[in-house]
């Protein structure tokens, strides 16, 4: 068979080789596919337009992407991205999220104690590095020797870039990519005072609510912007990008730059099927019932209302995701095509010399996953907070686990103490977001009594913390006995360090010390037996996947900078075609006066000066996952062109596979983002600001 | 190949010759397996013993199986199977759930108002009547003709039977044997009178909760009484079961008698796969959200939470069993076993020339099942209640539905309104037991909001409904507004019929009329378009089995009297034996003061007095699934040696396969029951009864 014929055929098999013509992908910078994008749309993507875009995207703590709009640091997201910022600025007699929020001027910016942006300014491979620190070890000794490199790769490339003129003092962060083919070294500019500009009503931005969250046709206004502050001004940010207000035509092509969060397409069926079997369903229950739970909670009363919408943004999008990824391992053509795909890869690891000591790493994988199904409960509820949902029992967690880990050599530690991510850590600690103890109760009892129901009442852990209580009890008399809401007990209590912590009798620090040894010891399991095998066989299957199919294809997301290609372009569902835009006129229409479909007064009043015909809402074909949120769609000439916020039902899916029929993003239209800081909100200053006309 | 070899290939691939082997089946009575039970147990099982057994056991209403354990009517059950009885005779000021109930004379038993028990008498084969009814007909006038001859058949034995003077008046059912292999006419004595006796504490009935709920070891007192009733006086039943109070020997043949209510070991798998994918992933999502709610608004006083503690009995417990259900559904070497018997039996099929004409029945399913998917959750929230969440909106649905079928003649009804099911409908209508109204908003807005994120918020129907209200304005207006809460307020409307529910102005009727037309149209479509061809494919594939098996197996579970067999057997788990007995001395050391392993202050003060070996739950091989609670567990002289509650976790998987190695059932001692009544409780006139020396 001759070489072409053969590797045609590995590609097509392998699901992959499609990516040119199906707008699939979350691309790196530095492997961004122009000759595809060339053929298909006829479009140059050149150095001058990637390095731009880099420098203009901002990275959110939350979870979120952005972008500068204008050179003085003003960043453009959505409005679920501030919410954690919005419930922090939040109290029973200013509420933020209901009502919105316009800085007239810069001194009426208000802080999101929370935040912190990153840019990316630089990449660096040290694969090579990576793999003789971990040569020749048994797959445990690896695993640590791994994690040990990294921290170390990262404290000195924080060191070097201190020493650097030209971009100051960096971040660095290690990144796996090809689930172990490549690591880099990604360094980041950190802006940590962020500030809020602008908010509309939650009830504009989130119109619809859970219904019809990852629906489209669509009507939601969800942006916000932030500004970026350095040494308490306004930063400089030369690399902004300017908006196409009119927006983009129907079948345009669009790029969408940011970070998107997590994909599995790389994943083998063992691991799918973990996902499918054991921990999809467990989370779907668990977190059903909270959602009820809350839901309840919040009909006690107007404070307890409010805080409760607040968590059931995140919550039930989550719960939305979740059943998409339910749906998806539960469709046999997917898990066929799965399956196709990895035997294609075994034959041809079989078939290759150069594989010849390979052993079997899928066949690990397998036995790796068996052993997380057994230890799943126990790793979940003890190690993961499963069994602790509460904002204090996190403090608590932090609190104990950073004055043990910050006494040892920074590559010792484990590695969410390491020196790279100690700053992530005091400003969770530090920020003084509102703790409600109420709803702590709620949270903490529900996962006190799942803790129970899950590994049982007779498990020794659980006897001992519900020996005498029930998880309510012990709720309250964690949450009320505890002093931990109080920031200034927890910076306190850090900067005591070990001595602080071990004298403390704060119940919540009690508890987390109380159960600590049994939670490390379920998280070395984890680490050992199914984390270090399966790391191990993944770096495996790498090779075997560049030896068939090269580089010429994109690493899984890993909330690092990515860009995907595509175009403004509907979809069919059901034999219909859904319409690609939708405009202002039938939002209206849809209103109910009730919520989730309620529309805010000056909405209401604004109704007659506005143009029914505004665009709204749109879909475009791009690849993106979560974290995607808040990234700028941008036309050729690296103008923003709209506002990635969604994707539709079938795009959840994409985090196993991209369907180019199906797999459609959710964009807001920038004439409504215009319409509505000029015509509606009146924040004349900050449209001119994004014009340019300041 | 001869032919013994074939049948024996046959038979093993169908993985059902190991049912001798096995213990496995849920027999008819008409076709007991005694031969496989000498064989393994060396136990004849003759006439006698089946004849009496049968005449002894109550079907019941609520799900469930009891015993005469005396001449005069007195009926043992669980405890979970008067839960209903316990609720509605209970109110704020008088707890029979919390507190228990001893009637220390006739004149102090309670009636349960919900209450029906039935014992079957005879049975009669109808098979040819109902093929010859449906034959030739396309699938969908089948499907009518099939009910409308099941319906006339019924009437028909019930007339006939008022001339008899040996039985007296008979209730007949019509039953689906081998899904569709067999139709018989089952026919049994009614008991509509039914009086509480005796129930212990709910905390110690239900010691554990939901925690230990389907786990072993276990220490739950889950037994109850009640009696029958005729003419106001105690039944006579001469054909009751005397107790052996030192219960079984380990490894002792034992029989469980009872109504099972569903298995699925018959479906294809691609009835199985609609489960998997589409139902249950559902089923568990909304109900997990439902409990969170119910336990969150239980908080929020002491009444609340009786009323929620009463509910949620049933709904973790049913939480619990499809979690189960996906866990079987989920099993890779399940689904496998399942292709392998399916293709076996195809290949018979298309091998023997007595099939030429047959089609392809498994191809039939897969389409009717595509089509259910398609219509899953309209049918589900429009009829079958998935959206209206209500004890009132059922009693609502009853009238006006009730109205409408029975202006028509008997035969052409919806079978749920056939002069056969009349008794049970107005039971349930015509009951005092209480409606709590606070609890009916919790249930009913949930379920509004459920329908609207599953139907989308621009569905017709739900646009209606919900045009100005949110769910719990309309819950509430609908809740508040309605006068059916009332016994004497339905009465009159059912009296009323048609002319009395067209002029009810009551919201909830109005509602209830509203969306019928809608709700008989999707329900059409699934008795079209899913049913029909779903039935007689079905039919086909028994005609194959039959062929390749023979009636050597049983059939699905049907709420039929069925018989199996096994042994006081533990079980592996994780590599050690679980302990076959459990003792009360355990009980009192798993005890922490808090609900569920609070225990009632008799229990405490009982404790010195009581042997503490007394042998309290214990495990056999019974092949068993819900419907059996209440079952006597008995032994080969007809005499109760236990009495069945509950099966392990692994029992779940037996609706669709019996695992000999895991699938336990788990049954109260009699010796704990004796000691409960006597030595507890004090119930000395009850014992003395049951022990015959009264």
């Amino acid at each position: 068979m001759p070489p072409r014929t053969k590797l045609l055929f590995t590609a097509v098999v392998l699901g992959i080789s499609s990516a040119a013509v199906a707008d699939e992908g979350m691309w790196t910078f530095q492997n961004f596919p122009r000759a595809a994008v060339k053929e298909k749309y006829g479009v140059d993507i050149g150095d001058a337009w990637l390095k731009r875009i880099q420098r203009a995207i901002t990275r959110h703590e939350t979870g979120c992407t952005g972008s500068f709009v204008s050179p003085q640091g003003l960043v453009l997201t959505n409005h679920h991205c501030v919410a954690d910022c919005l419930a922090d600025l939040s109290s029973s007699s200013r509420n933020l999220t209901r009502d919105g929020f316009i800085a007239s001027t810069r001194a009426e910016e208000l802080q999101c104690s929370g935040e912190i942006l990153s840019v990316l300014i630089d990449t660096e491979e040290v694969t090579d590095k990576v793999k003789a620190a971990t040569a020749g070890l048994p797959d445990a000794q690896a695993n640590e020797a791994r994690k040990r490199e990294l921290s170390r790769l990262e404290s000195e490339c924080a060191e070097a870039s201190k020493k650097n003129r030209a971009t100051g003092p960096l971040a660095c962060e290690a990144v796996t990519l090809y689930q172990g083919g490549q690591y880099y070294l990604y360094k980041y500019k950190r802006y940590q005072d962020v500030r809020l500009v602008f908010a509309p009503h939650a009830a504009i931005a989130a119109f619809g609510g859970d219904p019809d969250n990852f629906n489209f046709p669509r009507w939601a206004l969800d942006f916000s912007l932030l500004r970026a502050y350095e040494n308490g001004k306004p930063a400089s940010t030369p690399n902004y990008l300017r908006w196409r207000v009119e927006g983009p035509r129907s079948g345009e092509p669009v790029f969408v730059a940011g970070h998107p969060g997590t994909t599995n397409r790389l994943l083998t069926t063992a691991q799918l099927k973990m996902l499918r079997n054991t921990f999809i369903p467990a989370y779907l229950v668990r977190n059903s019932e909270l959602r009820g739970r809350v839901i309840q909670w919040g009909k006690t009363g107007d404070e307890p209302m409010r805080i409760a919408q607040e968590n059931l943004l995140l919550m039930e999008n989550s719960l939305k995701v979740y059943r998409g990824f339910q749906r998806a391992l539960l469709n046999d053509a997917l898990m066929e095509q799965k399956m196709t795909q990895e035997q294609a890869l075994r034959a041809r690891a079989k078939s290759d010399p150069a594989f010849r000591d390979l052993g079997d790493p899928w066949a690990q994988i397998e036995r790796a996953q068996e052993r997380y199904a057994q230890i799943f409960d126990r790793y979940g509820y003890l190690e993961l907070g499963y069994g602790f949902n509460s904002a204090l029992f996190s403090h608590a967690r932090r609190l104990v686990r950073g004055a043990a880990e910050r006494a040892k050599p920074n590559s010792e530690r484990l590695r969410e103490y390491a020196d790279s991510n100690l700053q992530r850590i005091q400003t969770a600690l530090f920020n003084d977001a509102p703790v409600y103890p109420e709803y702590e109760q709620v949270t903490l009892s529900f996962s006190l009594d799942k803790m129970r129901e899950n590994l049982g009442p007779d498990d020794p852990l659980v006897r001992k913390l519900l020996a005498a209580d029930s998880p309510d009890t012990l709720a309250k008399k964690l949450v009320t006995g505890t002093q931990l809401g109080d920031a200034k007990v927890r910076r306190a209590l850090w900067d005591g360090g070990q001595a602080a912590v071990n004298a403390s009798t704060d119940p919540m620090i009690v508890l987390a010390r109380e159960i600590d040894a049994d939670a490390r010891a379920v998280r070395k399991i984890y680490e050992d037996e199914v984390q270090a095998p399966t790391t191990v066989a993944q770096e495996q299957i790498a090779k075997v996947r560049f030896a068939a199919l090269g580089t010429n294809t994109y690493p899984d997301a890993t909330f690092t900078l990515r860009v995907s290609y595509g175009a403004v372009e509907s979809w069919e569902e059901r034999g219909a075609e859904v319409p690609n835009f939708t405009r202002l006129a039938r939002l209206y229409e849809r209103t109910t006066g009730q919520p989730p479909f309620a529309l805010p007064q000056i909405w209401l009043d604004a109704r007659s000066k506005l143009d029914p015909n505004t665009p709204f809402n749109y879909v475009t074909s791009n690849d993106i996952i979560g974290g995607n949120s808040g990234s700028p769609v941008i036309d050729n000439e690296g103008r923003i062109v709209g506002l990635a916020f969604d994707g539709n039902i079938h795009a959840i899916a994409g985090s196993y596979w991209y369907d180019p029929k199906l797999n459609r993003m959710i964009a807001v239209h920038p004439q409504i983002m215009m319409t509505a800081l000029r015509d509606v909100y009146g924040a004349t200053a900050i449209a001119q600001e994004i014009l340019g006309r300041e």
